[in-house]
């Protein structure tokens, strides 16, 4: 990268002027180097999962040649990238046409997706929350488990939750996504015994203080069992649930 | 909504690519599935208020759709939208000609306005608290009480406030709109025993905070009896403020 | 109170070394003198409710003088003291047995309570909310209205609180009284439109952040007509709703 | 409870005077009535697990009475208590001698453990964050699944963890407790593909702020697949992490 | 002072075992060696004020010797220690019978007090403000100004302010002292155009953080000229003042 | 403004469309009604000063149709509008071709500056800061009293401020602008004995937060005689300033 | 600068109009005065570092003005201008050809390179964090350090890291960069004794708190021996780091 | 430790009941096993300097007995306690009379102290930093490098700081302590260009936020190559300042 002692006086730097090379790989296959970025390719013998690109932060041709190099390396097996921004999701529908693209999630995945595995219900309150929710869903079937979804059931209107009971309660994990002041997380806990993960949302505005009030609130949440991730971190959320479920006894 | 397990490989989401449909009633009649959203079409039942557009984050599209459906839920009674971006406003303009439209409170009704019961009177610190303020005044109308409104008797000018004492003696309900330091809930508290509203608002700069300040200050107060809510929510205190007012004894 | 350019050279200053006086009747009859605090006797003409002693800081014996002086002056109906330590309870109970103490409020009151006009209801998450929840009760009786109370309703076992709806309905007011994640106002504001004072305690622990977690989750609660008090504040919550329930129309 | 219109006027409020009386259940049998306590009895039912004592706050009778009242209705299965203060241990000690006493972890348990399903590790970054870790161990074990612990394996050295590193991965989930910087979880999130609870402690001064920045990190990971629990809410992370484990599939 | 390589092993390290020791003047007259701190002898003739013993963390040996040798160098005027606990101010009164002890602003002065030169008017809200108040008292007089007091007259009984509004304009500098959500020097910079230093207090609680809100909100005041100290800073408000009053044309 | 119970169904609320119009006093001569804002004619009375347009969120006609009319009630005396967006600058220098215009302080004044009595001299730190110093630095002469200015003095470069000790000595009011760490205020308040107003600016990133920090400590600072006020207040500060300067005694 | 008692009435205040002249020097040549700032030729005497261009803030006239003002200063000597919008380096590279340009430092070098003495580690966490690291690298070369840079060995895949130990114990002093929860420094500082600065970025969402959560991580950090600079501030640490290394004794 | 699986039922959970046993190493001689504690024996191999005991939370008798075991490990060189209660003190006096104590430093230390390598130079602003300064100091001793102390040396005497301005140029490294603003170490970088670290102490109130405002304050310095420790962390500054200066090339 850039290497000061290395540039030509009175130019620009070279490796500033470009951002997407091919990919060299290391010789013991763990890392792949693209110029911009070292991929963990490694990550999957380790833990089960892929690397995932952050789209956030990195150009469209950056997330083109991740992807590209992750679904090489993992052809049997969908990659998923994450924050992208509609410049990115036109240059994936352009330069990958056999990316599929989610906008509503802003995401994308390259290959087919694994057989599901154990049950996941991700769980929203409001209409506002469903990009997070949708980035939780995708990032649960890409990780290899199966996954429903029930939206704007939040504790304004609770004849909507308590119709939906017994769908809690088959499920192997549950991601519930709120924004505000998060409530609906303790309410859910108080319901049923499957475990929870909590997904705030920065959704409101003044004291909702970008989503922090609803984080603070689901860590202070008076069921037990509720666990959380951070705001707007649909990913993180999905990703741990879908390792609950894969691992979850079937159920009758 | 996404639903991962069903996209066609290669292609875009089909429930991303579009964002406002025909409405759908629920069998039991109480939700109305847009698509985008479900409309809680039974709360005016339970609560004794049709649900809100909170236009924040919506699209015009789904503005205009939403208040279309509640109107035709609730066709002798105004509904209301909040939040509303100039661009909104516009398509409210084209599609819903017959609707009544508030720029300064960046609010819009569709329907007869209910028969006043009780007063409430709004009163603002100053100038830069007017969208709020008026967003409070629309929604006490709307939410079925009489209202008043008193501009720029900020504390800095005492005389403008000692001027209208009678008057806010006379109310039922006082929704108190300041931003800054928020003095003024305590001062107009301090004056007369009228159950009194707070709404901070994110007038200022620096130490103010975005409005937390004047929040803080006005939960603080010295005054007996001040109830307070978001940073510029005069929706939120303009329901409470109609909903103590319209129940009040009439008064001499 | 202290003059420095009175005092004795060498000595201790005259004014520091005694805290309790007789009091004294300023010539318009608005304020009494006690030395180290001016009372403000105008306040009920002028708000409809006398002074409040706030026991915090305070010595048992100003706490015991000034509860003196304002029944002095309103000995028709009991004046009120918060927030008092031990010491002053037990001040009160050797100086004036006719005061009726309430521990678990720390409160007491001195005088007969009015007759109750219109009814408010206290309603409790936790018991570790019952100080809070017991002096929020206790000031709406002192401020002359009716009031019933209602425990150990958390979101967490959600049964207790819909098997209790048709008395949420009957109220003129609620007060919603709770720790941690707040999330019972919200709860409560779905089931029903009755005005709705929500009471944050410091209960919790962390991220708990002492009640101010639960402070701004109930600011920010998607319930509409929510107004908040400050944090472990019974006596303004109490102040409110009774200022409510008693001007409210009767109902059948 | 305190019912300010049925109090004896210059007396002590009836109710106040004791804190801890017989049970008396609810018709439905879902609820006991303690006097100063509703015991959700329904809870196990509904979640699978029993209610605990919240220790904190309650007074060494209150603790007593509580256990002995749970232990009642669940006979064959231990319950438990957290956040005990010396005194209610030793209260415990003399008033039920057959519960066991952990003060480490500043807990009480009555009754049979279960016995366990699924394995649960403890992983610990410094001795200081021992109670918190303790805590943890203990709720596992009363919640039905096999747990392990590991101490002192702060990523300060981090030899430690890698000497560990199969035994990480052979766990059903993880609970990662630490203070400081609450590095931990995400140099454990990047060794293994396990469900992982991340504790924050409030081990640490300074920019520590009681725990809030190693809660900050750890909801701030880096690692995929990591989810959090309040400031040393080692109870918490205990029920989550015990759900999970004791539905895994038993592996080889 | 510690000097670790001129400790003896095994033993406790000499300079800790003291802490106040006989005064040693440096050569150059502008500094004083007191072993455990080194006064500024020079600021006097830099500023035209002494140093003052901040007596807060400091031991009653230390605050006599500081004082007394404070006094040794300007013996015709007045020195101060302020912030003092009980047992300094005992300490004073037996080492040093000719102070002047000031209990209710925990300061004590030695001296004779300066020709008063100018007004300064010292404004309270509440009977609580009253420590911090007669901190900015004691402190103009000493500091050379005239000064007198208005306690009590807090926003929530504006008659009271109302009445002393031409003494308010008769200052040549005013100190507003008030806690909670600090709306005093508001009102009083909107009735007149005399120089206000604001000073909060951390009286309150919960949503006033400590005296953080107080604070927040003078800075935020909607009044021009407001100019604000530390919380509980009566000292520093009351240098302000007292230099500002000092140098002020006489008025008639 | 905004009366929704008059408004035209379906059509556009007609106070909304325009936002500046001719001004109308008010019967008593104290408040000039523009239809968006009422002017506090008579604070020039009450306070010495008149009213200030703060530009900021308001239209540039809005600007304008204020200037003119507090011009028209003080023609002797210039009047200031602070906070002037560029297209506001480029509305005034159209319509009011005799006012003046100050870029760099974004601000603008209308009619003849008053003769100034007593030096105020302001100091910033960096060239970062000029805005807030040109502010400050037109305010004060806006306000009566004579004003110099010496820029770049931070204390990183002590030298620079060293050299300028007696100019610092020799003002009757010091108005010390910084942001950063905010420093400068404690090293001037060493120095010299005169009132200092310190005024923290935005400047910076990261740990300054905004100027909060460099307020943070310019309260806390270890020079007495300090006071502050909010982040970028340079109207503020010359304000204060210029009312202390024009009160002073001459000084030879 | 804006001089209110000069300017002409009615006109554009003459000294906003431009803001690049040319340089005049100080008569004692320790300050260079350009108009719109004073640069601080002493500096590089006083420190052995001349003063840098922080170009936040700035025009790209006033860089280009400001950078080539002290290259003529220090014509042997590389100066340096840092956080340079697209606009800066435009304008440098038209107006200065002979600097070199750094755009993934956003910063620019004009003249030689010192000869590099000491060996400085840059080490960062994630490509994200690539700016800031380039930054630091940039800031050791120019400040007379020799400096090698190894990125993306986060923790989450700790066998990079441990692959690199040797070079990583090599180093005189690290420059350890990382955002979101920071961790990267605890681990390195237990990997060696090298003097380490932390240097955290605002790389991260929601609970990083735009870098602050990783400041505050690196400040708590259970790793003896680490220190830590602002947010983002590649500069401050590259300062730090070469002036450590460069007083370094060689080592074999 | 606690292990709920072997606990005998109805008693008290056997590690539980002591806290200070003998220790035993692992059979690789890296870790020392106390029963309470693990000890990183292999710490100075890697690091260059061994395990210091961080008093804070430990009993009397846990710091005797890690200090006995570190001493047996290293019987060459001096092993350090910080943080030491009084009755850890008295502990160490009474168990290993061999131990040099500090009181002000709150610390002890067992062996001999090494040749000294370098110069540090503990600067400190006022005497209320003297625990955090003399903590510094000693662990800049045990850690091998040569150690002088300047004292009161804060910015609002600016004089005595000027005096001793070549001292300061004749360290390798700086160490600058200070509380409340923190503008020390501004002043002191702007000086000289040694290597300087920052140390905020926790010294002031209010506005001061226990020491975060100093280390805001300082990691927001505009002098170039200061670096910050956490808020009181003598320690931390001193480990870090004996590493830069042990390892500089000797200086004339």
């Amino acid at each position: 990268m850039t290497s000061p002692s290395q540039q030509r006086p009175g130019g620009v730097d070279g490796a500033d002027a470009t951002d997407a090379t091919d990919a060299t790989d290391a010789p013991d296959g763990r890392t792949a180097d693209l110029g911009f970025a070292r991929l963990d390719l490694d990550r999957a013998a380790r833990t089960g999962d892929p690397e995932v690109v952050f789209g956030q932060g990195k150009t469209p041709a950056q997330v083109v040649a991740i992807l590209r190099r992750l679904h090489a390396q993992h052809p049997d097996r969908a990659v998923l990238a994450t924050r992208l921004a509609p410049e990115a999701l036109a240059a994936l529908a352009e330069e990958l046409p056999q990316a599929a693209l989610h906008p509503v999630a802003r995401a994308a995945t390259l290959g087919p997706l694994p057989t599901p595995a154990g049950r996941v219900l991700v769980v929203a309150a409001g209409t506002s929350d469903a990009p997070v929710a949708a980035e939780a869903e995708l990032t649960v079937r890409v990780h290899g488990a199966g996954v429903e979804r029930i939206d704007d059931v939040g504790v304004a209107g609770l004849h909507r939750l308590l119709a939906v009971r017994e769908r809690l309660e088959a499920a192997d994990c549950l991601v519930v996504v709120a924004g505000m002041e998060g409530a609906l997380p303790s309410v859910v806990g108080g319901l049923v015994g499957v475990p929870l993960v909590a997904c705030p949302t920065s959704v409101g505005y003044g004291a909702s203080l970008g989503g922090v009030t609803a984080l603070l609130a689901m860590l202070s949440s008076c069921a037990p069992g509720v666990s959380v991730v951070n705001v707007d971190n649909g990913y993180g959320a999905g990703v741990f649930a879908a390792r609950v479920a894969r691992r979850a006894a079937p159920r009758p």
